[in-house]
This record gives structure tokens, C-alpha cells and sequence, in this order.
């Protein structure tokens, strides 16, 4: 992490890792200041300087834990020129998140989502963001297969890209609820089955 | 709503229903008791003396939550002795969720899942037997399917449920998150897709 940051973003980055482990856990709403502070050994003054205000620091963290995932995201992807295996590193991602969790609370983009819709713009706005970067990702990569023929012609990108996300988000949920990684296993079978149905490349 | 309880029973149905809309918008950490106070009229000595606690109200307001969920389900299910017409039940009262929501903040049990995972042993396990009602319904569905010749036998009722559940919840938070139903209507009409591809009785 940050190793090539000079020092006063490294304590920025550091802040933000340990922020986004908290608010991942606890929500918005349920982290206090003082579970900032003890997390960060900062005083409030210090937490004050360098984001200006809890929300600010929030919005921050999600930004932070985005970018962590999606650098695990590059990592799962072998072949980008392939259709299949950029798709299916996105399935390798929500799983990760269960099997080998990057933040304690689970997918910080879910829990944002369902606690800010209705509560905070700015944090909406940030997961709308986030979530966006997977539909579009997704979107793209089934446009270009179509175009190159390693996709059916007749899928439906916008369709896809919705039914990936809601299935992997959902059962993040459920797997976290029960604490049964089966129920993202389960998942990433059902949509790895939906994505071969609508390949035509030849199996790698 | 409550119509037939005696007037003590009356009350305490009022402020359950004036306490799910609230959790449901800010959920259990973000609900204050000046909140609860405000939306039920109460003191806070009139709160404490019907539920003692304010964990107690968002446990008692959830399963209120369910139950309200649940008759909307028994008002979709057209013919209890059809697989198609239960499976489906199930599909249409999520997408009411979306269309018609009874509570202002989505669907309480996605909410509270994903806010009491990590930190809250009561309203988590509210939450489970909220969703356990869901799984099991499908699961047995789709066992009785099979004994009565209207579901495929090779059909995996642990991963049917598990797959509705994912896509409907996720999309529930997809919908909510970008203001959009459409989420919702592709996650419903895939999920009945799915249902088809495993029934065997004829359509009616």
C-alpha cells in the first residue's frame, strides 16, 4: 500500500485504509469520531486538518476502498483481450470479496449504497460512481465482443451488466448475513453459466 | 392496517408502522430516539415503556416490516397449489418493493442485513429469519414441484433460492441507488426466465 507516496500522502493513505476498515463495519451513521480517532491515533484536530469534515473523510475512504478493489480486479484479469476472461474477472472479484476479504465489513460499495441512498447525496453520488465503474466496464466489454465476434449479437450489454451486478451484490449480502460463503458460490456459478451462454469465443 | 387489534394493540401497531418507515430511510444507527420520538409522538418514556429498548423497536419494527411484506406476497399468490404462480408470488412482491413501496426506505430486510451484519446479534438475526422465510418457501416449492411432476427433477432447490434471492435483493439496491426500476424489471424478468427453465407445467 502507498509505497511510492511521499510522506504526508502516506499518512493520508494510511488514514484512509483505516477509515475505510471502519466505516466498512460499522456504516456511515454507525462510525463515531472518537472510533475515527482511536482507529487513527489522530486527535480531532488532526482527523479536521486533513479531510475537513467526517463526511468528506467518508467519501474519501469509499474512493480509497473503489481503487483497492479494482487493483484486485487487474489482478484477476489473465487475458484483457479476451471476452470471457474479462468477464469472469469480475465474477473473481465479488468472490474474492468473501473468500479473502479486502475490508472487514464486505463490499463497501453495497453498504454505502444501501445506507446512503436515501440519506447522504455526496456518498450516493460516490457509490453511483462506483458501481458505474462495473456497468460500464461490463457494458464495454460486451459491446467489443460483439463487435469482434466473440459474443453473440444479439446480447444485450445494459441487460448483462445489471444482472451481473445485482446477482454478485446480492449475494454478497446474503453470504455476509449468514456467513456462508455458499451463497456467493452459488452466484458466481449461475453467472458464470449466464455468461457462456451468450459467448461464442472457443474455451480457453 | 391493525384494524381488528384492541386499542392498546392498536397503538403499538401505529408506532411500529411509524418506526419501520424511519429505520427503513436511516436505518438502526442513523435513527435517533429525538427521530422516533418525533415520528410517534411519544416521550421518551412513552417509547421505553412499550419496548424498553431503542434495539428492541428496530427488532420488533423489522418483524412488523416482514409480516407487511408478507401479506402483500399472499395478495400476488394467485393459485397456491401452482410452482409458477408461488415462484412468481415471489418475484412480483419485490418488484412492488420498487413500484409501489409500502416502506420509504426499500426493502428493511436488505437494509438491516447489510447494517447488522457486523454489529448488531438481534436485528442480524431478525434479519436471517426474515430471509430464511423467502428461502425456505422456494426451497419447498420447488421440492413439492419435483413430487408432483410440474418442476424438472435435476432442479437444485438450495440454488434456486439462493440465485432469486441474490438477483431480487441486488436489485432492489440497484433501483434504489440510481432512482431507476429498470434495474429491477431486468433482474425479474431474467429470474422469470430462469423459473421457465426449470418448470414443467404447461403455461397458463
Amino acid at each position: 500500500m502507498s509505497k511510492h507516496y511521499p510522506k504526508g500522502e502516506q499518512t493520508r493513505q494510511k488514514i484512509l485504509e483505516q477509515a475505510a476498515q471502519v466505516f466498512s463495519v460499522y456504516g456511515y451513521a454507525g462510525t463515531s469520531l472518537d472510533a475515527l480517532m482511536q482507529v487513527t491515533h489522530l486527535t480531532k484536530g488532526g482527523i479536521y486538518n486533513h479531510f475537513g469534515s467526517k463526511e468528506t473523510l467518508a467519501v474519501e475512504a469509499l474512493d480509497y476502498a473503489i481503487k483497492e478493489m479494482q487493483a484486485r480486479f487487474w489482478e484477476y484479469l489473465t487475458d484483457s483481450r479476451s471476452s470471457r476472461a474479462r468477464l469472469l474477472a469480475v465474477v473473481q472479484t465479488f468472490r474474492s470479496s468473501i473468500d479473502d476479504p479486502r475490508f472487514a465489513g464486505g463490499c463497501i460499495l453495497l453498504n454505502t449504497a444501501v445506507e446512503a441512498d436515501d440519506t447522504n447525496p455526496p456518498l450516493k453520488e460516490r457509490a453511483q460512481q462506483g458501481i458505474d465503474d462495473w456497468l460500464i466496464y461490463i457494458k464495454r466489454t460486451i459491446h467489443k465482443g460483439i463487435e469482434l465476434g466473440t459474443i453473440r449479437p444479439d446480447t444485450e450489454a445494459e441487460t448483462v451488466a445489471s444482472i451481473m451486478l445485482a446477482t454478485l451484490e446480492g449475494a454478497t449480502m446474503l453470504a455476509k448475513l449468514y456467513d456462508e460463503p455458499t451463497y456467493m458460490y452459488r452466484a458466481c456459478d449461475h453467472i458464470t453459466e449466464y455468461i457462456e451462454s451468450f459467448l461464442e469465443e472457443n474455451p480457453t
